[in-house]
């Protein structure tokens, strides 16, 4: 498959992409016109590289004849965060939403995986206008707390360098990293209420 | 009112322009990708400032209590082209959507107002998500050359200067000026033929 | 030379562009600020692509080890005014600048070229902090009106296309309109300080 | 002093960081293209608000005729790293640079606050240009890891809300989240070589 057709098959994804970038930015807005606390911090959304999917279609053995079916994170928004009880409260807010429609949702804070690796993954159809018509893609959220997502990330680039053969010594670095950050969000999640409170005032007198 | 209230009244407005603007410029960017002339030039979008509603509402005896009824450009989208032509192939795409319904259209184009001012109006009804549910608003969609946007930044100035006591010899500028500029939009669409396939051809060079 | 060399090369570039653009930008916040008309309506930047600086290089026989010296536009800034006087104003403020130096300038309002192409060409030198230390680039700054972009938008389109082959009647019909955007631009002048009280007033509003 | 003379005297220090965090951020854009790793991974700017400017200038006794010369932070640049050692790199970067001069610097790194604030502070003076001519501004620079920053935004809302009175229980808590972040910096600097390493690989993947 030539450039040119991968822009054209992937270029409904940016739109969806960008689409819920300004309406879960537009959340953290109207929490703040209320002078409320927001439970999104900050919101970020990626297409998928065309080495990136076909590298995935490899190792999962995907037909490129149906890998929009097949791949769910083509389109990829993260959300992020500050308590983790904010996670379970934007999980929420999505499933009140009429304009995207759930299709798989998994618990990987509860059930961390045995990398150490914490998220909230729900997987989305949402519905793009293109100048062909409407099209129902499928969008990948992953909701984590500032926290999980540094760990996320570097975990991310090692498992990139060494595939299946990750050193010993580095694996458990990771996973000493991973128990602090359990560590951290257990501290901050104590004292959510005040700090709740803090920011609640902080953002009124911010906006004057 | 107060500020606050009005902050809030007005957020779902900002919401949907934000959208929009995101959605028909996705629109020229889909035109790119394929390597063809896009009819849309340019795409900007407003929200009515507050004391623009008022001076509205008082001007045409409008009850605060149904300004979101009455007003149909709180939510404001302005689509530029670069001729004449462009413009109905805009509206076309903008009835062929289904993420949007029409309430009305003025066609200020083939019908000039008699201040010189021509332009492409459609209001339509918009769908966005807040956190207390899904909410209808309307907005209005105006459609113009570059040429005719240049005279109507103009003449909206002026306007708003001398409001109904316009001296006769600026109406006359802003005439000519109208008159220029319609000559200048026919002679463009004499070769709009040639400019569009001349554009086709840049496009796709720069894309390399 | 390959791709990421060129990249490596037009870095620095990029840079110089992006600090310009916020700079430029920056003095029409300044002029709203004081609720003053300002001489810039809109700015815009970009680095010239790979392929036209190889075009650039062979038509003009520029040799590819000292492109830098003798392009001076790889990095381009386009600055749009309302009207003909706010072009000299603007070349006023740049001349005025302690952050650039004035290289050349060419003045195609009052000298129009035979095609009908107006505008007003300063080229400076100016720095960037790289990781290597300061670099003294050079970056073609345009001035024009809204309507002189207009066509020279259109013209480089068909110039494009038709390479030195322009058929008769579309150089015909780009004339016309040359003309008729210099007879705008005219009528503009005209009621120029009208409009610029109009604008103040306008500008001044609406910030409150 | 009324808004209006605010807006005029802090337009300046929003142009310093306007530029500034287009500069900072031109860095990260530079290792990109060589694929190597920055040691930056974010860059964000603020101007202080007029409230928080009162309240400084109440706080600290700072007669509002000289707060620009004493209040060193009205211009705020935030650079995010990832590792402790990247913070360094940075200063030394800073401290390489021809447009701008230290005024002070303070490394609340290896001089932990005993709040337990950690930071690397930088005071520079920058030049911007206005319509009035050049003008010499102080701008603060902080520069941290992502941990020791999500540790400070969580502990300034607590301030802000407590003033001088925080409870015994918050401040525990704050201490052992802070006891957390050193050791989640200490762990992941330990195989921050092999993590550099893995990151330029996945850089210069992602370019492809």
């Amino acid at each position: 498959m030539e450039i040119q057709l991968w822009r054209e098959i992937l270029d409904p994804y940016g739109l969806a992409v960008n689409e819920l970038v300004v309406k879960f930015n537009h959340i953290i807005e109207q929490y703040k016109h209320v002078g409320a606390y927001s439970p999104i911090e900050q919101v970020t959304g990626r297409v998928k590289t065309i080495s990136s999917i076909l590298e995935k279609s490899q190792k999962k053995n995907i037909d490129l004849k149906n890998f929009e079916d097949k791949i769910e994170d083509i389109a990829g928004i993260r959300i992020i965060c500050q308590f983790v009880e904010d996670i379970y409260k934007v999980v929420d807010i999505i499933k009140k939403r009429s304009d995207m429609r759930i299709k798989s949702e998994k618990d990987y804070i509860d059930n961390m995986k045995k990398s150490g690796y914490r998220s909230y993954h729900i997987t989305v159809y949402y519905n793009v206008e293109t100048l062909q018509g409407t099209r129902e893609l499928q969008v990948e959220i992953q909701i984590r707390t500032l926290a999980m997502n540094f760990w996320a990330t570097i975990e991310h680039s090692l498992q990139y360098k060494y595939k299946q053969n990750m050193p010993e010594h580095i694996r458990e670095r990771l996973s000493s990293a991973a128990e602090a950050i359990l560590i951290l969000d257990r501290e901050m999640s104590v004292v959510r209420d005040e700090i709740m409170d803090a920011q609640n005032s902080f953002t009124i007198k911010a906006n004057i």
